[in-house]
């Protein structure tokens, strides 16, 4: 596995490959993020991962210092998974001063996400494709862990006419439900037995949907009665949405997606599941 | 030459040039874009040629309804000035049902035709990078006479990494200094007498400044002085920037341009001139 910390260098590079497959992260990798790479070697012959914790899709009081980060053994976990390039820019060389670009997305990255967390998606949308133009990879990889940002991605990239191929994966969970996520690690001992709450949540939601419940409020004040009982009623949201637009309909489409964010502690959890 | 009209024709056609040149217009070709082509097909090997009047870069009381438009006698000029490929989508294709994302520009995008024209400078960013991702050039030509457009597409092909080079041309004028514009054949025949005063007043400043001036007032004056005299007095502005940041200093630095944008009926005429 070759390791790049410059644009230039990783271009140069880049040029051997004839198609790749892509995997943006933020590092300190999991599961999730192995399985992305694992299925994007094994759909395109090679794979290059980007590390790049990107300040511009977080706000001014979330948790952007605190993100874990652990480079030596991402690159470790990395090179076992099967990536051939691995590149980890610094936020001075993706944002030089002087940068005053951004991509707006309107519809889907308004709601929910795009509420709770002002200016993220347009960072999101703006580093997908300043490293979509660098990596120029045939394929992406990204986890439905993140669901809506996976329908962002997709819009503009359908939007901008960018020629990647968007594929999303399943989300990688604990052994007792807790999707894999960085943030996990950040999580008290308490907060932690508390967690698989979320997928719990999710499973009842699932379980009343499948016996015909189509009021979103019902479904709504099940997931909050499970989460609170847990000891989490801290809720951003817990809603289901038309898994398109992301928009909530009453009664929901057969077309429905449970979303739910949680904060426990300083950790914000996200999770989700189609109905 | 091959003409297409949709995105995936042309996609298919394209990866038969290893190295391509591109000239995105709106059409209703004249001697400067020719001259774009000309320098592509040199420069390139093969060139690709875009005709595209795009309405995200009109505002609401703009002339896109009126722009003029002759895809025939385009097409002809093309193919005698060696262009390999021809690409005239339609709008609703570059913008189908649910598109809902914008490139938006700071800094040198925020000025003169930025304040003018609210929403220009996104919709010309927003349609060059969704042409440069169908079209996929090695490099793209602009003409000078649009110059903070070529200021801002620089700006954000920088921003976003995208891997096309920019290449500016010479502005081309009529015998009369007049810069070619697909709009002077909406001139009426006494405006069209007097358009040339924009140059003349491009000319006018550059004799003062070779001459020492510095104080942008008196340079601004000028300007205003030989085009109210020559019969155009409705000036959107006569003024002297840098040419980087496209703001006014006082006194203007040695990096210096001299810009206007001049109403004479119906049609809005721009002309600059390096100092």
């Amino acid at each position: 596995m070759q390791v790049f910390e410059t644009i230039g260098a990783f271009r140069a590079a880049r040029t051997a490959y004839p198609t790749l497959g892509f995997v943006p992260t933020m590092g300190f990798l999991h599961e999730g993020h192995l399985g992305l790479v694992r299925r994007a070697k094994a759909e395109n012959g090679a794979v290059a991962v980007s590390i790049f914790v990107n300040p511009t899709q977080f706000g001014p009081n979330e948790d952007y210092a605190s993100y874990p980060r652990d480079p030596e053994r991402d690159l470790a976990l990395l090179k076992e998974a099967g990536a051939d390039l691995a590149f980890l820019p610094t936020p001075d060389m993706l944002y030089p001063p002087g940068s005053v670009t951004r991509i707006e997305v309107g519809g889907v990255a308004e709601e929910l996400e795009g509420q709770s967390r002002p200016g993220h998606f347009s960072g999101v949308a703006t580093v997908v494709t300043k490293l979509f133009n660098i990596v120029q990879p045939q394929r992406a990889y990204f986890g439905q862990k993140d669901a809506q940002q996976c329908a962002v991605v997709r819009r503009f990239v359908a939007d901008l006419d960018i020629p990647v191929e968007i594929v999303v994966c399943d989300i990688a969970r604990e052994a007792d439900g807790l999707a894999r996520s960085s943030r996990n690690v950040r999580l008290t001992a308490e907060n932690r037995q508390k967690a698989p709450a979320l997928f719990r949540a999710l499973q009842e939601a699932t379980r009343l949907f499948r016996n015909g419940e189509r009021d979103v409020d019902v479904l709504e004040n099940a997931m909050r009665a499970v989460l609170t009982e847990a000891g989490l009623p801290d809720i951003d949201y817990a809603t289901v949405v038309n898994a398109d637009t992301f928009r909530r309909e009453q009664p929901c489409s057969d077309n429905a997606l449970a979303l739910l964010a949680v904060r426990a502690g300083e950790v914000r959890l996200i999770d989700n599941m189609p109905l």
